[in-house]
């Protein structure tokens, strides 16, 4: 085999995911490719690595020291939902219905992988609590063991704040979910947490 | 949505089975690499693009101008087996049965994708029959339309070298496939192609 296409495919098995019959078939494209199209994504991959920043207010991913969302002045500076990583701050982003900051803890408390309060940007929230402008947080971390421990030691800390309030996303059943396939946890959670609804209710 | 991320995304997704959310997978798989492990996967995907050859004796991708198959002394330089592309010839490769030489067409001739025999490596061949030192050609492409039409074509361009033997792979039922979910044809084949079987066969 050629030493090329194989440490191609070595590379690319690095990846998650990939194995060496997806890392081949990635290959073959790759090679059906113009050399200005491979040469943009090869330099894409280098240069992000490189050059990424994270926000120095909510530690999302920026290109400068303010992200995107803590620049952009029609935010509303009063909210901050926090959430464990850059894909959850995305899911909510694409919904469009939230106006307000973000704080991005870069993971969950986990004993297990050595993840202690400290290597979260805990420290950073607190920060900007500090500032008084804060009304309300809201917390929108996944449901975990991990992130079940995280949320108490997230509630004690604010606790220090007694005038923001704090919140977590509702847990219920999702559109679409069928009854018969949710588990046991969310249906409890979906039965305490039920709703009086009126005809004249939008749902 | 940072610049450097949204652009190695966009980058990602050209590639073939990787949408959105995997691209952003792999886009927070890569942050966590070493910055050396990041320079060294963009590399040789630049690097696999623009230095690769092709073999010319046989068409298969190589890092010279003799693939590694071609330039073994050990292989049966008697026998070619004719295959569709690089991945069918790693295949075989990788059953280890077979040591003779190889033959990549690049392609099946297709009028809808507008491949013709020309576009094929055909030529290439026919100047490897004209040596004189091949006695079998073995030909193990596709049983779609176009590997149909492909094998009548070739087919036709050896019949000028009638001292050479022409044979197909077998076609037949799959090691571990069930003959109720085997397909009418395979199973046609399968009867067509049947062998006597005696208790002193090793199968």
């Amino acid at each position: 085999m050629s030493k090329l296409l194989d440490n191609v495919c070595s590379e690319l098995q690095r990846l998650p995911g990939i194995g060496r019959r997806t890392a081949l078939r990635l290959a073959m494209h790759i090679l059906k490719m113009e050399e200005v199209s491979v040469d943009s994504l090869a330099k894409s991959i280098a240069s992000f690595r490189h050059d990424i920043r994270y926000c120095a207010s909510c530690n999302n991913l920026s290109d400068n020291n303010l992200c995107p969302i803590c620049s952009d002045s029609r935010r509303d500076r009063t909210t901050i939902c926090i959430v464990e990583q850059v894909q959850d701050l995305m899911s909510i982003e694409n919904t469009g219905q939230y106006r307000g900051l973000y704080h991005v803890l870069g993971g969950v408390i986990s004993p297990m992988q050595g993840i202690g309060p400290s290597d979260l940007k805990i420290d950073l929230l607190a920060d900007k609590l500090l500032t008084g402008e804060i009304r309300e947080v809201i917390i929108a971390i996944s449901t975990s063991v991990e992130g079940e421990t995280t949320l108490f030691y997230l509630l004690n800390r604010l606790k220090a704040f007694p005038d923001v309030k704090v919140t977590t996303i509702a847990r219920g059943i999702g559109f679409g979910d069928e009854l018969e396939y949710v588990d046991e946890l969310t249906i409890t959670h979906a039965l305490i947490n039920r709703r009086e609804v009126t005809t004249n209710d939008e749902l």
